[in-house]
């Protein structure tokens, strides 16, 4: 999607660690009539899906699935995050590793939301190793929910995650694809 | 704004410890065409105040903040949590404290997106004691950035938190005002 990708360009700041900074438009300040725009061009692939429900990770994905949900003209719902395992039965859950902390955490969703009746497109920032999409998915399977498809803001093709899930059969449409990227020679998009 | 009232009364459940649930539509699961129209109103009443930035607090606060920015033409800002006061010299930041999870915790904005040149929204989900409120005000009047005041979804009047803060001059319009509530009994509006 050439407006996020020229945005990134313009606005993005990679850092080391593999870091690519956006939070002056996508997670800390967010440009809501960017994110409206992603929000249309990720529902319009999914649009003959049969999609009943936007699932995202609280915090940074919330913005993008309410966008996406308003064009889908259904729900969105974003999973909490707990530290602790030790969670209660009215909730589904699924554990995944966040490496820019260094952490386990657990995603929760209530069971009141996520149910067998349900076509969900798991919505998302950024995908690198998969971990907090492969909770996401997991928290569906778990739910018995059909999953439509992911639909992913930045995806860091080299970290491999995206292709991995690809090849496990879940679709992935990502809006801007990094292929590579450096403090000094920038950001190569595929 | 009668939208609003109608669906709390229809969805809204009323709990022992003057707890109002309205995750199936506010803050775990999101209506997004309801958000949004709660976005629109609270945007048109704000529209002729020069708004710059939209401000809130993860996570409960992100989505209808979203649709105000994109009403108002300007970017939304959240607020992040921190369990720490130890916090960098990059940040304004203020404490909070919660009365549901009976802790104290710290509001952080990066010094980057907020400034004395801005002019502050503030919009949340809940008001009731107005310690969000007041954490997220005191964060602007550090940055020297002026507030056009506060619109909330939802304001438990009889809490006083928002009438303390209308005492001290800020404008706050909240979209449903709750004057008692019970679980036998009902919600009553003002």
């Amino acid at each position: 999607m050439q407006l996020l990708e020229e945005r990134i360009r313009k606005d993005g700041k990679v850092l080391p660690g593999d870091v690519l900074k956006v939070n002056s438009f996508l997670n800390h300040q967010l440009d809501a009539e960017l994110l409206d725009a992603v929000g249309a061009e990720i529902a319009g692939l999914f649009k003959d899906c049969g999609v009943t429900k936007v699932l995202t990770a609280e915090a940074s994905g919330i913005a993008i699935a309410c966008f996406v949900a308003l064009h889908l003209h259904c729900p969105a719902l974003f999973a909490k995050k707990s530290k602790t395992s030790n969670i209660g039965s009215g909730v589904w859950s699924a554990k995944a590793h966040s490496y820019t902390h260094g952490n386990d955490y657990t995603m929760i969703v209530s069971k009141e939301y996520l149910s067998g009746e349900d076509t969900v497109l798991i919505v998302d920032d950024f995908l690198a190793n998969g971990s907090a999409l492969r909770a996401l998915r997991d928290l569906c399977t778990e739910a018995g929910a059909k999953v439509a498809g992911a639909g992913i803001a930045i995806e860091k093709t080299y970290q491999g995650g995206g292709d991995e899930l690809r090849a496990e059969g879940l679709r992935i449409e990502s809006m801007a694809r990094i292929a590579s990227m450096d403090a000094e020679d920038g950001i190569r998009f595929c």
